[in-house]
């Protein structure tokens, strides 16, 4: 730029790192939600080295205590976050910079801008975050009051190199860091002053000598052309010190290089004549939308997609989904303790395919496999992880198929399959087979215990057995799932951990009318209800009862209300230990349904917690029984549990051995002499189920 | 064997077409099922260029006029086929034995064997049948009476040219085709008796001159051993003929060449001694269980799965489980029915993935998806259908990869995926778009058209009027599946096909106290419980608007509902005409749950056949609602209808122009006004649904 051209000014050009977008993502779901307030955040842009006049921004743009990095100026910023693309279109754009630039002239006219020169580089973003799509739609503005053009006194040129000598070594000595400040450099009375020194001694002298004052400012183009924020520079002094006006002014934009060496800092003199007044505020114009890169007045869009890494976008996204019902309906949800919770399913057939897919719905991350099979032809069109690839292949076993699908799914599952006979009680196990089983039972029994939850979703009575004990014996959460030709039961056992609130048995008190309740320790499991030892119910099986004779919709809805219960009872403070209400009607044997009772039941926040549910395809009902511990159980009672921790593995061999042995042990032989016409309970509803 | 040898006879060896057990895998499934009753069956054995004296069976054996097929010799069997490998194994063989020996010898007492002697050629299968691994168990038996060992009076050898030249000659003039029979070849007397002829002459003379008389028989051994048939010849013949007592007989096992000659025919001769009483019943023993191929009494197995075609074995797998369930439970099941019913699914989302793979589960065949959307990083965990590395690909529809997972699960599935915006009312179809549209919605007319069933499963009530129109029309099944953040709305479409039944309003009546019933013709459709026209509801939706914000379990129970009460229309004779009976009680508002009342409600073979089905997670209860058609439904009434088949498109362009051109069409814009506090149906809970 030569003499008497006019003076035009680099425009700020953003740079936005993709960390910032995932912060404002993050803080859109975690904590502004529905709220589109706008929100304070800090840039920072440099004058080492400096290239394209960029103003940046990263994901410390948050911090309340924003530090610029090393050799960089501190920006100030707002986020205005639509929650739409039509709002982030249809947002008046001249409102929004003039509200911005007001801003800007609010720290003119008081202290604010002398007591922080930073606070002159200001920026705002309009913006748009589709979460969804992981498109970013935004529009940087950096408002400037409209001021009447400048011609320069003279071209454009270095910095002499007596001044630059003199300018360096008041900087060296002095430890002021502000982008914006003005240099004296009279003859021996050389000094660095703030801006607010300037103009607090520019009012006590109106008349002074301006022949070796350098107005500074940090310099992020690497032009002839200052950067903008000299124009924002230029009208604050012009406003602040009146004085200036019609005298030649001298600016120097300070350029570093790597040696810390001014040289390519540019020298631009000028001679303001009008006069610029702020305090008119009604007929201030601002200017200062960024033009896009085509330079048209537009917003920009990113794509975060093809930057991520697919894993953790899609991790992203997931959340996003899971979040969003915590944001908007349930904002006491807990996901971490879901993320958390490590989930082990015995049986990967019809019900553990489901149950596993509607745990990664869910936000599930741990999910362990444990089956013995391997995946059939007829397979794939209910079990829901396998395909007719694997089926064909005649050796896959489900187990680890189902664990790969998990990773298919999502690959941040972490999730591994046990090929493993679960040993049953009356399957006598051979003595060629006693050491494999000794060593499956104490890999099943570690598994237990690395885990929080375990699913019962296997084809037979007696396969969940040593489950329930295992359950049982390290204070699991259990649900149990089984399956009839049109009919599901689903159900908690009862908890066995020990809390303080077992001991507390006030729960288990008539609430109200028709409405009773169990305390959660005091509930049942599987076979509470039950009064033989499950033999082996597989041999000498026909045809029909060795295939899964089940209406499909069965085994799905199962799995549904399982997951469902599961996370119900995880989000309730006492988690397994949470009561469960039932209802008692005189007009029928047993729990029966009736809805103005069960409007009556305590919520948690996902809604009632039931022990158990029973569904019935052929009338689309529930029902929801609750039932106590049964102390003669032969899975869960104290004697069972004791003989367990006393004698272990030997004593899982004699239950195999015969299944009488734990009639005898828990006394139910004499029992069921006793009561042999009244307890005729018979599951074989239930027993048929997943194979 | 030289001269005093003791004639041994060559073993017969089965051989099991394969089709053979499809055949009986097909019986078993379809008509005897766990009936274990023996079957009669038909073999066959040949003289032709015989090899390793073969006994085979094919399909054709269960052929009541089953005929051996051209140079074969009919052979009489029964198939013992067990419903459990424990039967199979612990069948009784002896006995076994002795009842088909005693069959046989019933044949020697009476004419049986006289007037057909391929009689003598008998045999039977012990069997189980694996029809879920493909695993065939079996041993054959070929019984004959034990009788004393027989010594050769001659070296067996050829067939003299003299003799064999006769015996040609008349076998060439005779029509008969027995596999026994016996020469005369006395000089001059040269003929053919059949054994009954022969048996009758030897009754009237007891010293008949055997010297030229030769018993003949069909010989499938190659070796100098006879056929094992020709051992219980020789037992039948010395039971029938006293006089052959003690006389050297002559045997010539007929062997033909390509050329029927006969030079490979061999001569056997003896002299029984001793006399064999067969008459004795108790005294006797039998013997001929087949040996295995390693020599040892001991069935065999044999596995389908590796020789037959992957996809036909996946087809009977998925077969075997739906028949069990006809076979056990529903013998009234109607299979073929949901295998050609045709399905179009509307969203291939959520509700699209559980809705088609229960489809899969039940036994459809032609499933096909319409869908605008691709397969976004969030979807796999919960559409049930996708991978992580269909999303990461980012553009893979999911109409496509819809339609090509249906495969991978089941290749013998006919799916196609159409990529297809639904236009729906209130949204404007700019001029540019006209011409894509028009063409879409003749496409979609097609579709409809060729399809007997329509789910409709997308996102926003809108989407849902063009295809509840279209259903309605057509006279189409249509099933409507909606999801709340903890609920879920099922419902069929009312019935719209002209049929006789439909004149008849009869149905609508009161049935019992607090039920009531609505004729299928007259239920309602989503539609008519609702008087505003459905808008651009989706312009300006907040994130939380635009994800599927529901708990996982929501979708998967509103799918498996949505499939089953499907099928149980497709069941029911009057299919979707079948009325839906509803629980009316004046305590509450609206339709409750009363399982009281319910068990009164009559039944499909799968239950009862609602109208619609609406559930609640946080209570797992479902309610049963029925509702009747609107006569101002702004989609299913006839002025709607009427207005579609007279204008076609150019009103479907109206209607999208302006949703309100529906209410003026249909006169609720005045309903709306006067009614406008009465009817403030808030369907809200239901219009954020699957995406």
């Amino acid at each position: 730029m030569s003499s008497g051209e006019i003076l035009q000014f680099a425009p700020l050009q953003s740079f936005v790192s993709p960390t910032f977008w995932h912060k404002l993502s993050e803080i859109k779901l975690d904590l502004d939600r529905l709220n589109d307030k706008p929100r304070s955040i800090f840039g920072y842009y440099t004058n080492r080295n400096a290239k394209s006049c960029l103003l940046e921004i990263d994901y410390t743009a948050f911090n309340g205590d924003f530090k610029a990095p090393k050799f960089c100026h501190k920006a100030h910023g707002t986020v205005y976050n639509k929650n739409t693309i039509e709002e982030f279109k249809t947002c008046d754009k001249n409102t929004l910079m003039r509200e911005e630039g007001l801003k800007l002239i609010e720290g003119f006219q008081t202290d604010a801008i002398l007591d922080d020169p930073s606070l002159l580089a200001r920026f705002f973003i309009l913006s748009f975050a589709d979460l969804k799509s992981h498109n970013y739609y935004y529009w940087f503005g950096f408002p400037c009051p409209l001021t009447s053009t400048l011609n320069l006194d003279k071209p454009v040129g270095n910095v002499s190199n007596a001044i630059k000598e003199k300018l360096k070594k008041c900087l060296d000595e002095s430890s002021l860091l502000d982008n914006f400040f003005v240099f004296q450099a009279a003859e021996g009375q050389e000094k660095i002053l703030t801006l607010k020194e300037f103009v607090v001694s520019s009012e006590k002298d109106a008349s002074m000598d301006l022949d070796n004052v350098y107005f500074c400012f940090a310099n992020n183009s690497e032009h002839q052309h200052p950067t903008w924020l000299m124009r924002i520079f230029i009208a604050f002094l012009l406003h602040k010190c009146k004085t200036l006006l019609g005298k030649p002014l001298k600016f120097i934009g300070l350029r570093y290089d790597n040696h810390m060496d001014l040289s390519s800092s540019l020298l631009w003199q000028f001679t303001q004549k009008e006069s610029c007044n702020f305090d008119d505020v009604e007929q201030l114009k601002f200017v200062g939308w960024e033009l896009n890169k085509n330079q048209k007045p537009q917003p920009r869009m990113v794509s975060m997609r093809d930057s991520m890494d697919p894993q953790l976008l899609t991790e992203n996204s997931i959340n996003l989904n899971l979040k969003l019902m915590k944001w908007r309906l349930l904002p006491d949800l807990n996901l971490d303790v879901i993320a958390k919770t490590k989930c082990l399913l015995f049986g990967a057939g019809t019900l553990g395919c489901a149950v596993s897919r509607m745990l990664l719905g869910w936000g599930f991350k741990h999910i362990t496999f444990i089956d013995n099979g391997k995946v059939g032809l007829a397979n794939p069109v209910r079990q829901y992880l396998y395909t007719f690839e694997d089926a064909v292949k005649g050796d896959v076993m489900k187990a680890d198929a189902a664990a790969a699908c998990m990773k298919k799914i999502n690959p941040g599952t972490i999730s591994t399959g046990h090929v493993m006979q679960i040993p049953m009680p009356g399957h006598t196990v051979g003595e060629s087979l006693k050491e494999q089983t000794e060593k499956d039972l104490n890999k099943l029994n570690d598994l237990v215990q690395e885990h929080d939850v375990m699913f019962l979703l296997t084809d037979s009575r007696e396969s969940r057995w040593l489950p329930t004990l295992l359950g049982a014996v390290y204070g699991k959460i259990v649900i149990n799932s089984a399956l009839g030709f049109d009919s599901y039961l689903v159900q908690r056992h009862g908890g066995t951990r020990t809390t303080e609130s077992s001991a507390n048995d006030d729960n288990n008190t008539q609430i109200l009318d028709n409405l009773k309740c169990i305390a959660g320790h005091q509930l049942g499991c599987y076979f509470c209800n039950d009064v033989t030892a499950p033999g082996n119910s597989l041999k000498d099986r026909t045809l029909d009862q060795q295939c899964t004779v089940t209406r499909p919709g069965v085994s799905n809805i199962a799995a549904s209300y399982a997951v469902e219960l599961l996370v119900s009872l995880l989000q309730h403070p006492l988690r397994e230990m949470a009561p469960a209400y039932y209802a008692t009607t005189p007009s029928s044997s047993g729990a029966t349904s009736s809805q103005q009772t069960y409007n009556k039941i305590p919520e948690g926040i996902l809604g009632i917690i039931p022990h158990s549910i029973r569904g019935m395809l052929s009338s689309f009902e529930n029902i929801l029984p609750a039932t106590q511990k049964f102390v003669q159980c032969i899975a869960c009672s104290e004697k069972v549990l004791s003989e367990y921790r006393l004698h272990g593995n030997a004593f899982l061999f004699n239950v195999f051995e015969s299944a009488k042995f734990l009639e005898d042990l828990t006394g139910i032989s004499d029992y069921k002499e006793l009561q042999n016409e009244i307890i005729d309970f018979n599951d074989s509803d239930m027993e048929l189920s997943d194979e």
